[in-house]
This record gives structure tokens, C-alpha cells and sequence, in this order.
């Protein structure tokens, strides 16, 4: 197989281009693909030298603006037209990289590729998905986590296509389960919204267990999570926000006395096991799913671990072929409603 | 002050009656309130002369017929005239009871409050507010959790003013913030639905801060947040879930090696204050904001301290006048959205 070739907006994290260049040159090692770093090419170009050999397949495409976390996603749109992110959605659009990674402002990112990419065909709106852990040690996807605030069934509907084929291939399942976030497990539960597209669903040729519950999330009961965008994203958050406070409580529990500080030191390493399962930065970034090429978006706050399995998981995303899969599966689920 | 009567379904929690008699006795002998244990009368009795003396202010009061968590609400409610749950109601409606509590079938529950309490003036929808633990330390109250799933504007405004009174009458607190649960804290986010609520909570008269993200429920931004049901429900879930996940995840890492075998049991009673602190049983139930009287509804799961709590929290409700302050409070904001 061909390497793969990712561009990487090296303007993107709270600490860029740092976790950037690492995590490129970790996977420039590592074989995941060959990677162009986008963004003030003399610095880059500093940078790089210091870290890394000259015969990695990595290479620097200038860009002379960067969008900040402060800009509103659609202006920033129309008036940096030489942004880092702009210019790395370019080189997929071109046909210059198979896929582009940005951990930038998340509202510009998906502007961008909304815009630059463009939509499959039979995907009205593209979704964020967010991969996170399960207390059954394997992985889930949600969508959309905050692509899309107001949806109408049918979208419903395509995410939950998009986001089984997704996982199909990037966790190579053959049959994943698919259920629709939703305040109880009874069909007649749910609001207007879902509903109707539990109807939709229900005739997807995919494994559809029904409504599942906020509960179901952690507990592995499906591997896909279908949502609207504004309840996903409430749901990321969440669960971020409480991680956050159980991690704060337990270390204020953990120091009050000498035997639990002591006790702490002893399970110190079974305390980094259990972080690194529910770090999020294990699985990269969110793709959004429904636009041409690929694009992977970062959390701000990535290290180069997550740019790294970024790299990776888009890479693994144009070689699996999971556009052209969302694309035919897409038509023939019209076909099939056609006929009926 | 006398003495509030608090009614309490005994047949509700999953391992029914005994911690509703045992949360009875814990509150009667703390001097909480008087309770009218509400079931089936011999199996009643003789439980409770197994548990305490005679002299604590508990009587008992029948009812033939319990509601499972298998009955359909409205069905149930129909058919079962005699339930613990709608006996229970009925004192309060009659006024031999301030309050009623119950921890069986929620949607059952609602519905018989709903119906036999009544709503107050000038509440359209009454809502499900749950109390949860903040990183700061202070609790922080979510509503709507589930009452009611497909929301208008005005049903999230009068779920505000509901939920700022109870705050500030349970704990304490001259003018908690509020805030209004959205994918993002710019004005321009959200969706349909809570852009046209963000208008009518900016007109009150109470401390508005616009929205809150999810990750805003633990960090103690805001004492009131505010959402639809269907939302408020799935986010409690998610908690839930998370919470469940990560203490299994956590006890599998601490078992794994002698080392963290130990620490563990040096820091257990660290991690026994911890989840004291995530644990809901120590806010008792769930108040039904906005129907006359008090109703709490408790989880199926509840212990006896989880009861004792839920009769605490119902007598402070009756005792603080909510209620009164809820109608009237309603009532000045129609008067000044009528002025203006």
C-alpha cells in the first residue's frame, strides 16, 4: 500500500507548533503516513531541524495566517483566505494530500472543510464524531457531537450510516451495533425528533438495537451513538466536565492523610493505567464525516501523542475507503426507499 | 415550627419496604418530619414493630395495590386506584400530608402528581429537578431531568424561576446564578429552542449568565441549569454512566498488582469519602417542581439514608413556602412582560 499523505494545520494547538512537529515526526517514524506541516514556513522549518533527521517524509507548505480561537468561524472563513487550516483543506482539495488535521478553532475547521472539501454525494449535512473509551475496553463513536445544532430525521439517518461505516473500518468490526441517544429505551419514548428517525432507522440494512440511554454510553451496550448535534455536544462535554471534577476530588481525597498519600504512591501506576484508558487523546481526533478527503479535528489542548494517533486514524480513514463506502451505502439506501 | 407530615409511598425502592421504613424511622427519630408509611398495612406493621419503638411519630396507612416498574404510567394510573403512590397523593390533596415521596416507576409517579396534586398557577409544565455534586464543593440543581421532553421558550423560563426559588429556600442561598445548558457559551449558540428561552431568562429577575456548556454541570459555574427534558434527562444519565464506569475501571486497575493492592487499601477510606461526595443519596430525591404540595421522587435504587434525606428535603420544601413563592413570582413576570 502506498503511503498515505496527511496535511497537518501546525497552527492548531494551544501550545502549536510544538505538538504538532512531534507528533508528525512520531508518525513520519512510526510509517503512518507522510505528512506536510502547514503553516509559517521559516519557523516550522527551525523547529524541525532541531527535533528530527532530515529523511523523514515530512515537508513544510507555507501558510502566512493563522485563525485563533477568537475568531468567529465563518468570518475567519472569508477574511484569512491564507490560513493554516484554509491552505491544508487546499491540499486535499487538490489532490495534493489524501487528508487534512487541524486542532484550531473547531468552528473554523469544519467551516473549511464544509466549504474547501464539500459535501459527498447524498450528504446533506457532514457530522463530528467523537471516539471515546468503554468500561468494556472498547471503543465507542458519537455523532454529531457539534456539527449540526437543529437536524431533521433524515440526518439522523445519515450519521447513523456514517458513523457505522466508520467504525466499521477504523476498528475493523464486521457488524457494529447502532442506537439513537435517547431519554429511555421504549420506543415510544424520545421527542419528536427522534421518533422519527427511529422509523428511518429501524429500515437501515445496519444493526439498530433502538434508543439507548446516557447510561449506554460507557457501558459498551452499542459501539455507535447517533445524536443531534446540540445534544452530543452537551453529552462531550459532560462527560469532560465530570471527568475533570472526579480526577480533582479524588486527588483532594487521596492527600488529606499520610496512609492515603502512602496508598497513593503504591498505586500511582494503576492509577496512570486507569487515565490512560479514559484519555480521550488515545484515539486522536474527531473526524468529520460527510466531506470530500478527510478531516480529522483536535482537541486545542492535544499533545503529540494525540497528533500522532491523528495521523494514524486518517490515514487508516483514506485507505479503508470509508467515502466511497458512505457514498454508496447513502444511495442505496434512496434506491431502496424509492422502491417502496 | 410544627412538625411537617410527609406521605411515603413504602413501595416504591427496588428492595421495597424495608429502606423506606428504615429512612422513616432515621428521619422520625431526627426529628424531621411525622410520616405516613403508605402500603400494605400487616406486611407495614409488622416490619416496622420488628425496627423501632412505638413511640416515634410513623402511622401507617393502606393501600392494596403497588405500581411496577413494568406498568405503563397512564395505564397505571387508571387502573390501579388504590396504588401506594396515588394514596399517598391523595393525603396530600386532602391536606392530611405537607408532602408525598416516592421512589417506584418515575414516569408513574409524575403522572400521578401531576393529576391528583394539580399544577400551580401559572405553571404550564411542572419539571423533574435533580441535585448534583459540584468540584466546588457546593451542590448545583438541574431541571428539567425528564418530566417533560418536547419543550416551548416559556416552559424553560417558569422552569428557571422554579428551580432559582427551590435553590435558594434548600440551601440557603440569597441569589444563585442560572444559567441555561447549550452547546456553547456565545449568544449566537444553541439552538431554536434555547435561543428564544436565552430572551425570555435575560428579562427575569434573577442572576442570569447566559448559557453553560456541559462541562459547566461540575465545576460549580452556576447553582441552576437550566433544560429541556429530554437534554436534562440524558445529561443526568450520562453522569450516571460515567460514574459507574469509571469506579469499575478504577477498582480492576487497583486490583492488578500487590503494589496497588496495597495502596488501595491504605487510601480506602479516602476513596469512601470520595464517592460519599459523588453520591447522590445524600441529596435525597428529585422535587416535581411546580405542582401544589410537595412531591419528591426518589431512585429505585435508594437506600434508607437516601429516604431519610428525601423526608428532610420534603419538609424544608413545605416549610420554606416554595410553592407560595413560585406562584407569586410567576405572577409578577407576566405582570411586567404584560407592562412592557
Amino acid at each position: 500500500m502506498t503511503l498515505r499523505c496527511i496535511a497537518l494545520d501546525a497552527m492548531g494547538t494551544d501550545a502549536a507548533p510544538l505538538p504538532e512537529i512531534e507528533g508528525a515526526i512520531h508518525a513520519a517514524r512510526a510509517g503512518y503516513a507522510r505528512v506536510l506541516l502547514v503553516g509559517d514556513e521559516g519557523k516550522l522549518r527551525r523547529e524541525i531541524a532541531r527535533h528530527a533527521s532530515r529523511d523523514l517524509p515530512i515537508e513544510v507548505v507555507h501558510a502566512s495566517e493563522v485563525i485563533t480561537m477568537e475568531d468567529a468561524a465563518a468570518k475567519s472563513f472569508r477574511r484569512k483566505r491564507d490560513s493554516s487550516m484554509r491552505v491544508a483543506a487546499r491540499l486535499v482539495r487538490d489532490g495534493k494530500a489524501d487528508g487534512m488535521i487541524s486542532a484550531g478553532n473547531t468552528g473554523a475547521v469544519m467551516t473549511t472543510a464544509k466549504i474547501v472539501l464539500g459535501p459527498l454525494e447524498g450528504v446533506d449535512r457532514p457530522a463530528l464524531a467523537a471516539v471515546f473509551p468503554t468500561s468494556r475496553g472498547r471503543a465507542a463513536v458519537m455523532l454529531d457531537v457539534g456539527a449540526n445544532v437543529d437536524c431533521k430525521p433524515r440526518h439522523l439517518e445519515q450519521f447513523a450510516v456514517m458513523g457505522e461505516i466508520y467504525y466499521r473500518v477504523i476498528f475493523n468490526a464486521s457488524r457494529p451495533r447502532v442506537g439513537l441517544l435517547s431519554n429511555g429505551e421504549e420506543e415510544h419514548k424520545g421527542n419528536d425528533l427522534t421518533r422519527e428517525a427511529y422509523g428511518l432507522l429501524k429500515q437501515l440494512p445496519l444493526d439498530f438495537v433502538g434508543y439507548v440511554e446516557g447510561r449506554d454510553l460507557y457501558n459498551g451496550r452499542v459501539e455507535v451513538v447517533v445524536a443531534d448535534g446540540f445534544i452530543g455536544n452537551v453529552a462531550l462535554k459532560i462527560s469532560e466536565g465530570l471527568i475533570e471534577a472526579i480526577s480533582s476530588l479524588l486527588k483532594e481525597a487521596l492527600s488529606a492523610t499520610l496512609s492515603s498519600k502512602v496508598g497513593y504512591v503504591l498505586s500511582r501506576k494503576a492509577f496512570q493505567n486507569f487515565k490512560k484508558r479514559v484519555d480521550y487523546s488515545e484515539y486522536g481526533g474527531a473526524p468529520l464525516l460527510g466531506v470530500r478527503g478527510v478531516c480529522m479535528i483536535c482537541h486545542g489542548r492535544s499533545n503529540a501523542n494525540a497528533i500522532k494517533n491523528a495521523i494514524r486514524a486518517a490515514a487508516e480513514f483514506s485507505a479503508g475507503r470509508v467515502n466511497e463506502k458512505i457514498e454508496s451505502e447513502l444511495s442505496a439506501a434512496a434506491l431502496s426507499r424509492a422502491s417502496t
